[in-house]
């Protein structure tokens, strides 16, 4: 009898439901739409094969069980099943059936679980169909707005709408609040949307947290003038102010361990060949794991953004317009995982935080969180392109399975 | 008997013209218009106010002589009658008035010139209506391109046509070509268009010559990342490599007498909030009025580019898109206005040169030039709020009554 090869398999599944998308390049694959209906069939069958018990539930979740002891907390995994337009074949949906793999590879090994285990497929968390993301873990965790049902698609229609033609019933939404006392913990397995894992060639990593994020907009206005007429030392130049201000960025964030540090968009007015830039607007991004960390940078930005424009007699403008607090994955579930992930290539795995947004934010609302990555080709996702080795989703499969028999031993049943 | 007030007479005269406009704010006067008609209408009558002799050139360009000694060279002074849409009043017109009134003045003190004079009002000279400018002055010359006269305006007009119509005969604009010998210099008095006279508090200038200008587009391209999951040690970021070069440009022309430069265009891509920045493309303008310095400086700054270019992984490309020499103003032309703005405000007047373009750049082509600034409230120009004081365009009669008077005594008859 050959050994299995789980990553293989699992390539297979991924292409089936790589399948279930619009035309055209890569995955769309929007929520409450013919091609999420499609992808739940195919989920559906492999969840069976997995030999777990389907349900969907009115925030249209996929849900998975596999049954344990009577009355036990379960351990919730997954992911989403939604793509981005013209994404790729594993952001979200890996996360949905190697934890499926995991539990059909612990079936034919013949080992049994001490608590019951749920795969979870979430309709929607890239937030493409609708100006709201993240409402089936909301409504796990009783913190989903149910203002967000009257949010409408390009068009017209209203998520309440589009989730009861999909013969969902949006009104019961409230009653999907688990009771924490029951759920032993969340795990979600991702691809790392980033070059890290793949520069250190290590298959999987372990996810510390998931940083928070802040956005400011900031502008400065100095005076648009000739560019001809106008010597240097009498020049109110918005644009050279903006560019010190970027540099400045870049160099806090290289200084700062922990964090990420970004001017994204920069628009200059009047913005032609001969004319002085009389003001710019720019966008400045701040990530990090460490919520005073990001705080205190931000803080720092603001002071050297109004240095500089004093100096150069701009006016100056800073408008904080986001800001969302990092979500730390819990101490006892990066342990686990990382032992876990030692069996894999025989060293320790590389810890690292997540910059990108994922289910687990939304988890962390009801229980104990870890997320595990998978590398990805080039960093790449969100593009037709995406792409993770077989090698790669078998490490992680083998993680996860580990990670399953060795959950109820040792120090984790105090959490 | 009162002292005439030539700065109210100037006034009076520029408030008549600037009455010759399209409706809207400012002054809307482009050439071969009913505007153009009427305000040749008004000059025609200042000039023979002046005792001129008028007439209509097939370049468009509205001369008044004065006449002197039979087959003496002539001295040629004035600038253009055109504006930029919704401009002021003063920029190119009030160099045509005030010469004529200082033409008046030498009549009203019994003064007589040992030279003729002509002051003209050349047609075009902002480029607004059409793709092309300073055909007056280029067919005085002989440097117009015929091939210009089948360009057209936003309503499809050909220059040709729009001429035709205006009464002109475009065919025989070669045979306006004058002959140098029969030329003693070329003077033009324009507003500054910039701060420099107004800070020093001089109501005028000299100007020593017209900038040469060089503009480059260049283009970084890096790599378009997610702002969350790439380390800033990773990023190549087109948008901090761009920040250095602007910063450059700026550092180098402050450092560099007489050196302009300007990134005056900056555009980013892909231009989100939470995307490191794949590509920018900048223009970068010097402007010196010497060519060598100017070139120099183009090159510097594109070794400087490339070098950041290199160091941060970037690509680049950078393409010259334009240049243009330095027209330097005539050394003795320079002495004698010089000499002749003594007499105001009892101290040496300011030199400087000028980072715009002038009727001066073509008429260079055929005698020695000079050039003559007023100061301009704001340094503004091009702008409804345009404006030129009584006092200073008073001072600005007197010089070239001055220089008038005394440009037939000394060395100047050596040029």
């Amino acid at each position: 009898m050959h050994e299995t090869d789980w990553g293989a398999l699992a390539q297979l599944w991924l292409d089936r439901l790589a399948d279930c998308s619009e035309p055209g390049p890569g995955v769309t694959r929007l929520p409450f739409t013919p091609e999420h209906r499609a992808a739940l069939a195919v989920l559906t069958e492999l969840m069976e094969h997995a030999g777990l018990a389907v349900r969907l539930d009115d925030a249209g979740t996929l849900i998975g069980r596999r049954d344990g002891p009577d009355g036990a907390p379960a351990l919730l995994m997954g992911s989403h099943q939604d793509s981005v337009r013209e994404g790729g074949a594993y952001d979200g949906i890996m996360g949905v059936v190697l934890p499926i793999l995991a539990l059909m590879k612990l079936n034919a090994d013949g080992l049994k679980l001490p608590f019951p285990v749920e795969v979870l497929a979430f309709a929607d968390e890239e937030g493409v169909r609708f100006p709201t993301a993240l409402m089936g873990p909301r409504a796990l965790a009783g913190t989903f707005d149910m203002a967000a049902l009257n949010l409408r698609d390009r068009d017209g229609i209203t998520l309440r709408k589009a989730m009861e033609d999909f013969g969902l019933n949006p009104s019961a939404l409230p009653d999907l609040k688990r009771n924490p006392k029951q759920i032993l913990g969340w795990i979600e397995l991702h691809l790392e949307q980033g070059p890290v894992l793949e520069t250190a060639n290590q298959h999987i990593g372990i996810v510390t947290a998931i940083c928070g994020i802040e956005r400011h907009i900031v502008t400065l206005t100095g005076k648009a003038t000739h560019a001809g007429t106008v010597p240097m030392e009498m020049r109110r130049d918005a644009l050279v102010g903006a560019a010190e201000l970027t540099l400045a960025t870049e160099a806090l964030a290289r200084q700062t361990e922990g964090l990420l540090a970004t001017v994204g968009a920069l628009q200059v007015r009047p913005g032609v060949v001969n004319a002085v830039p009389g003001s710019v607007t720019l966008t400045l991004e701040l990530r990090a794991s460490e919520d005073t960390l990001r705080e205190c940078a931000g803080t720092k930005l603001t002071i050297i953004a109004r240095d500089i424009a004093e100096r150069r007699a701009l006016e100056i403008e800073i408008i904080r317009t986001y800001a969302q607090s990092a979500t730390r994955c819990e101490p006892q579930m990066i342990a686990r995982l990382t032992r876990a992930a030692n069996g894999e290539r025989n060293h320790h795995p590389l810890h690292l935080a997540s910059g990108a947004t994922h289910d687990t934010s939304a988890m962390a609302s009801l229980c104990p969180v870890g997320m595990l990555f998978t590398t990805c080709r080039d960093g790449l996702s969100h593009h037709p392109d995406e792409h993770v080795t077989k090698a790669a989703m078998s490490s992680a499969i083998m993680t996860l399975t580990r990670f399953l028999t060795e959950f109820h031993s040792g120090s984790f049943s105090q959490i």
